[in-house]
């Protein structure tokens, strides 16, 4: 029997930590998904067991001297190796106290959001959100001296490795100009527009679930390594070879779940294609946040929302919910499913308004982890920041700074991620309709195998291998380069 | 801070312990009841870290040093302080490498056997069997030196802890006595009856599931913790805060999906009403397979297919069903339901003829873990059997031998459980009767609570500070009784 060598060590031990990590996301899902409501309280030590487990194998000193003399001339086991050296370093950053201080301070803060939402009342959480952040800015100063990043950058890379502040803040200043000149724009070109028809229904819930299915399946997902259930908030979730994606089914709107689906679709197919070699491997997993919402939103608002497919769905609609032929036709649909409006709640927005939603976000939050923006002050500083992004100004703090539950659950430094996909998403898209000829006439025919393979390639198949900007570089010739979304924009909404 | 005691010590191990069998028991349910069909190996992986891991905690020097010093004066905790030493004599017997040799080998011969049963095709799965029966007499023989008990009441000790062959074997011979002489008058008396009608259908899947839904509520699950969902084989598990019954939907009759489940609320019902004060340790858990099996049956058998229940049932399903009203009446149900059948598949089979299933099964196994009964020879021993027993021969090994899956998946000692349940159960009503004046006048109201609120202080909340027979001596007045089962049989099925 040979012996192993550091870096086959290494993979064994990495595969172990992942499969923990399965472990947690099945049990995520399952949460999220089927579990009784007053089984919260088991799931959340089961969970927290799962994590500690994990930290424990990855931060022990065996691990440490393999990384330290481990070494290999193969290329994915180079970018392997790295990612491993950068998860122990993030991992062994962080005290184990303060780990459980945050999981419990974020837990807390949490539950107690979910209320104060509902009653639209600030103050019931605010000490709540303000003990998060006060770890969390412990934790952003520790990995900061581990990784020699900036505090906000460091939490950033957690979610999105390779990118920090600096990367984002000219972009999304760049994109607020941008929003100031066009959105008055397309506001007026949508005022000349006919009336958008609703599809008048019932849907029967059924039907729609037997749409949302066929239509993931002729996305390309593999219901052998996927499921699609209902939950309170679509998601996607599960593991790579068991991707669940959810909706949420309305009678009388055909629409929101099936938008829900396209979009969770996109996750899913970019986790179905990771490079299986490299499964349970930190070279094997998605690229980051932001590329797995580039994802996402290639299919949702690129390629589904895109007059080729849209043509072919509102037919496909009408054959099977019948009615009235009209509210199906693509004018009629562009005008439902791509209407642009100023409102308070991102996770309702259109494209064009999103960054705001997205933007308001950033800068609140790189303000709170510097120390510059208290917690008390919150909602007025979000008031007054989507005030000067949108001009509106939401009615309550449910519309407001409580809407979302990422600060309340610990999760600094990943909004940016969001904005970061859409323009990724038109980047990558206006590179593959160059290279692949057919893709819209595909679309025509409610088929997206042409991109997908493209995806696939220079996207899926690569994992962490690349990340996001170099990913964008060797699929595009360019880096992040914001101008491709702002052209699918104005292509979009004002043509 | 004062420094924990030892036995405080042993009971957060055994906590993290039972946590982990948590994420276990939720990922089987869901491999079982939700999981895509190409998840498979995956979960596999995952079930073998969690047991690993788990294992691990257990076996643990610490863990050893603690259970030498730990004392109590405490009832509980001295049964529970019994129990933990009783769990690490177990898992330090089997050295790990023994551990992983049968789970693979378990693995590798339940999936060689799902083709092999299909093909019936026994040949097909021999050299699997064979090596699973190699490495269970492996275990087997360790565990008996650990135990100090025979190879064979050490594998049954994992299912029921205190009871062995010699408590059976007598008991299971006394049975085959009593069968021979009751079955044929028994089905003399059923050949005297008036043909029983069936209900018409179809019964839609939808109604079916609403009315299982309400009727396991009614039996007193509560879905705040508890969930009820289809598979191909009807379980239940999950855990005590999150139990998961399934059951399985034929849209032209009725019977099967509520005959599941109310056999799984029984068993659901009794994770619930495990004692919450010893949540996740070992006398916080149920008392065995067999106590586990007793109160699925005292649900089922003994409840819900009384006259009182059954009147009160027919009336409920009509309601709800429709159709003609006779086929719902008492006497009509009561001969579609307690109808008596030698048959080949013992889950199939009636309350009188399934001990004759045991019994077979429970000597065969006792032979194979001797040494006394080769693989190659089983499908005709077991042939023989069958046939000394029930006077039939099955056509082929799929409805033989190869129809359970127990011995394929390494679960040798397990089936006596469901006979010493079925007698446990009897034993149980006939005490709770006497004790407990209106149970039967619940039962015809479709009420089973003031059975329920006697079994949650005479079962249930016991957990496992007592054994099956001092919970039956405590309960009933006496050890395990079989004369209260066939008393029970007798009543039924010749009056």
């Amino acid at each position: 029997m040979t012996v192993p060598s550091a870096y086959q060590r290494l993979t064994a031990r990495f595969a172990l930590i992942a499969t923990i990590g399965e472990c947690a996301s099945m049990l995520g899902w399952d949460a999220a998904a089927v579990m009784p409501p007053g089984s919260g309280a088991a799931r959340g030590d089961q969970l927290a067991v799962l994590a500690v487990l994990g930290h424990e194998r990855l931060v022990a000193p065996d691990v440490a001297a393999d990384l330290a003399v481990a070494e290999t001339s193969d290329e994915w086991q180079a970018a392997n190796l790295r990612l491993m050296r950068h998860a122990y370093a993030r991992a062994k950053a962080l005290p184990a106290d303060l780990v459980e201080a945050q999981a419990k301070a974020n837990s807390n803060c949490e539950k107690v959001w979910r209320i104060a939402r509902k009653n639209a009342d600030f103050r019931m959480v605010q000490p709540h959100l303000a003990e998060v952040l006060r770890l969390t800015r412990e934790a952003a100063a520790a990995l900061s001296d581990a990784l020699g990043l900036s505090p906000y950058d460091a939490l950033m890379d957690g979610y999105q490795h390779g990118i920090g502040a600096d990367d984002v803040a000219p972009v999304f200043t760049a994109y607020e100009d941008f929003l100031t000149a066009t959105l008055p724009e397309v506001e007026a070109y949508q005022a000349r527009q006919p009336q958008a028809v609703l599809p008048a229904g019932p849907f029967p819930i059924g039907l729609q679930e037997a749409f949302c299915r066929d239509l993931a399946q002729r996305l390309g997902l593999d219901f052998d390594h996927a499921r699609l259930d209902q939950s309170a908030h679509p998601f996607s979730g599960g593991t790579p070879t068991d991707v669940r994606i959810t909706t949420r089914y309305v009678e009388d709107d055909v629409t929101s779940a099936i938008l829900a689906v396209v979009h969770e679709t996109g996750h899913a197919l970019y986790e179905r294609g990771l490079p299986s070699a490299y499964a349970r491997q930190p070279v094997g997993e998605a690229a980051g946040m932001a590329v797995h919402e580039s994802q996402s939103l290639i299919v949702e608002m690129q390629a589904c929302r895109s007059d080729a497919f849209l043509g072919w769905m509102g037919g496909h609609l009408h054959a099977t919910f019948g009615g009235s032929a009209e509210p199906y036709h693509l004018e009629n649909l562009g005008r439902l499913w791509r209407r642009v409006e100023r409102g308070f709640i991102r996770v309702d927005a259109d494209e064009l308004t999103y960054p705001a939603h997205v933007i308001l976000r950033f800068r609140l939050e790189q303000a709170m982890i510097a120390g510059d923006l208290a917690v008390a002050d919150l909602p007025g500083a979000w008031n007054d920041g989507l005030h000067a992004l949108l001009g509106i100004t939401p009615p309550d703090d449910a519309q407001g700074c409580l809407q979302d539950i990422h600060w309340y659950d610990g999760a600094f430094g990943y909004f940016p991620s969001y904005t970061l996909g859409a323009m990724s998403a038109a980047q990558l898209m206006r590179a593959a309709r160059q290279q692949v000829s057919g893709i819209d006439d595909a679309l025509g025919r409610g088929d997206l195998s042409p991109l997908l393979a493209w995806l696939r390639i220079h996207v899926h198949g690569i994992g962490s291998r690349l990340d996001l900007d170099t990913i964008l570089e060797q699929a595009t010739g360019s880096k992040l380069d914001p101008v491709a979304f702002q052209a699918h924009l104005r292509q979009r909404y004002l043509s």
